[in-house]
């Protein structure tokens, strides 16, 4: 059986994460990065992940070695299936490099931008194949997080979003395709909302980053592994579920706790919000919910006690 | 040996996730609350938990029937070292309800409110003996969930504040003294600040509320349960750590990611925030914080394959 090919462009931190979970479910990888010493800084990153990987699961015939280095950008891409570009944040770098990738890529091939703010639609203006340019937004350790945002611009059709969930998904990933373009996609609006807001209690000498951090660790940090804020929130209602929560704290949305503004709770949103969570718990009933919950965090307080920061003295 | 004994003053989900918590840890608890059928709520609620509980591990003397339910706050307060307030969220109830407490309660005695947004000064008002009234703030479900953020108000002094550490810690929580006192605390500030952000995604048709959950759950969610917003940024940013992140994604601050605007990175809040991490990190070196941050991704993926979302179907 031939191994599949994919190619991962520009090797920092998320590079490797990428070229690391190739590996790990059975690809070959061709990478390209002309920064010195890239080649040795992607051998050592493999070296320290391949544990963590091979605890997790290897696909068959999965090689820490099928990794190879090429000097031009068209020897790399060629035969892949899978492109990657994970080059610096900013757009004109990412829009060249992209260009070049779709110049030498084959038709058929994902080009994915591991970008994290960037619109798909920006990042595809003067590319040869602009449709096969789609977002691929991971989270780090790419290696390890199973989350990857897939968003297409004005230009990419439905087939090739499909072609790329079943690629990501190939590889270990739960793929989430986002609709709408927007800076930030979704994930990182969330992120980027708490971490303004952890800005300003730091600012403010509310508490320190070690508070703060504690303050997510101890707390809805150990759910949200599982479930999500509007799930959460579902469980919170009692029977009447997200419903009741809406009414009992929708009136705090206009007070100052937070530097954000919400928006308005109209009939409308609140109907989303409702239905949404309705429809995503399914037929299972809140007590089943907190059930299966409170299962998952005693087993998940168990593993987390060796793991939380203040352990970190005995354990070096 | 004499049971330890603590008053629990309004028994809904809080209320009754205390009850649990202290059952759980050998002390007696004598609750009240005027609404009807509330105690057969709380058996029920003790019942369902009990398992959890149990499997976490319960102290010496723990019995789950070990809970009075009485016809006047007098005779609830009456004895005990605790007073856990959990009246619905509105500042005259609480004010009102905390007085009356103030006024037969032990004078040693810790009176601690589970308010979510109310400053503990503006609870102390009125009260007779205002400096023993703190928040003492916990997340659902409160036994098993660790944290419990506590504020003292003006009236409170320090003596106050480290016997309520120590009663709290006594029974399996990670106290958290927050020293300025601000509306939502710590926690449900940041909490609220993706929540807002969740809301405006919904809202604009970007994402469903179920994406918007797995956004978080199959990304930094994973994360979360063991390192905070500060300390994940310190490892995402190589060797430099958060020096190297504020240089790099600092200028993102700036971007719409979100309508929250955030604060000016002053060289001020920089040092703040930077010196917070590598204060945190201790002498542990990012390579070591990594290899431990994977060990305990491997072992959550593996135990939360089974809890997540898209199980529910195949497990009721």
């Amino acid at each position: 059986m031939n191994k599949k090919i994919a190619a991962v462009i520009g090797t920092g931190v998320i590079g490797n994460g990428w070229i690391i979970r190739l590996l790990a479910h059975g690809y070959e990888v061709k990478a390209f990065d002309p920064a010195e010493g890239a080649q040795n800084k992607t051998k050592q990153a493999i070296r320290d992940a391949w544990p963590s990987v091979t605890d997790l699961g290897l696909a068959p015939g999965a090689d820490p070695e099928a990794v190879t280095f090429y000097d031009s950008m068209e020897e790399a891409v060629s035969g892949a299936t899978l492109i990657q570009e994970n080059v610096p944040e900013r757009t004109d770098l990412k829009q060249s490099v992209l260009q070049e990738i779709s110049e030498v890529a084959a038709p058929e091939a994902i080009i994915g931008s591991s970008t994290s703010g960037i619109k798909p639609s920006i990042l595809q203006e003067g590319a040869v194949n602009p449709g096969r340019i789609i977002v691929a937004h991971p989270f780090n350790p790419v290696y390890l997080l199973p989350l990857v945002e897939l968003v297409g611009g004005m230009n990419t059709e439905k087939p090739t979003m499909d072609q790329a969930f079943s690629l990501y998904e190939g590889i270990g990933m739960k793929p989430m395709i986002v609709d709408k373009e927007i800076e930030g996609h979704v994930a990182d609006r969330l992120m980027e909302a708490l971490w303004r807001e952890a800005l300003h209690i730091v600012n403010d000498g509310i508490a320190t980053t070690e508070e703060v951090d504690k303050a997510i660790t101890y707390g809805a940090g150990l759910r949200w592994a599982q479930m999500g804020p509007f799930l959460t929130f579902h469980l919170a209602g009692g029977d009447q579920g997200m419903r009741h929560m809406l009414e009992q704290f929708g009136p705090a949305l206009k007070l100052p706790w937070t530097k954000l503004e919400a928006p308005e709770l109209t009939d409308e949103l609140k109907e989303k919000v409702i239905g949404g969570c309705e429809q995503h718990a399914g037929d299972v009933s809140i007590a089943e919910l907190e059930r299966k919950r409170n299962e998952f965090l005693v087993k998940l307080l168990d593993l987390v006690e060796d793991y939380w920061p203040e352990q970190k003295e005995t354990r070096v």
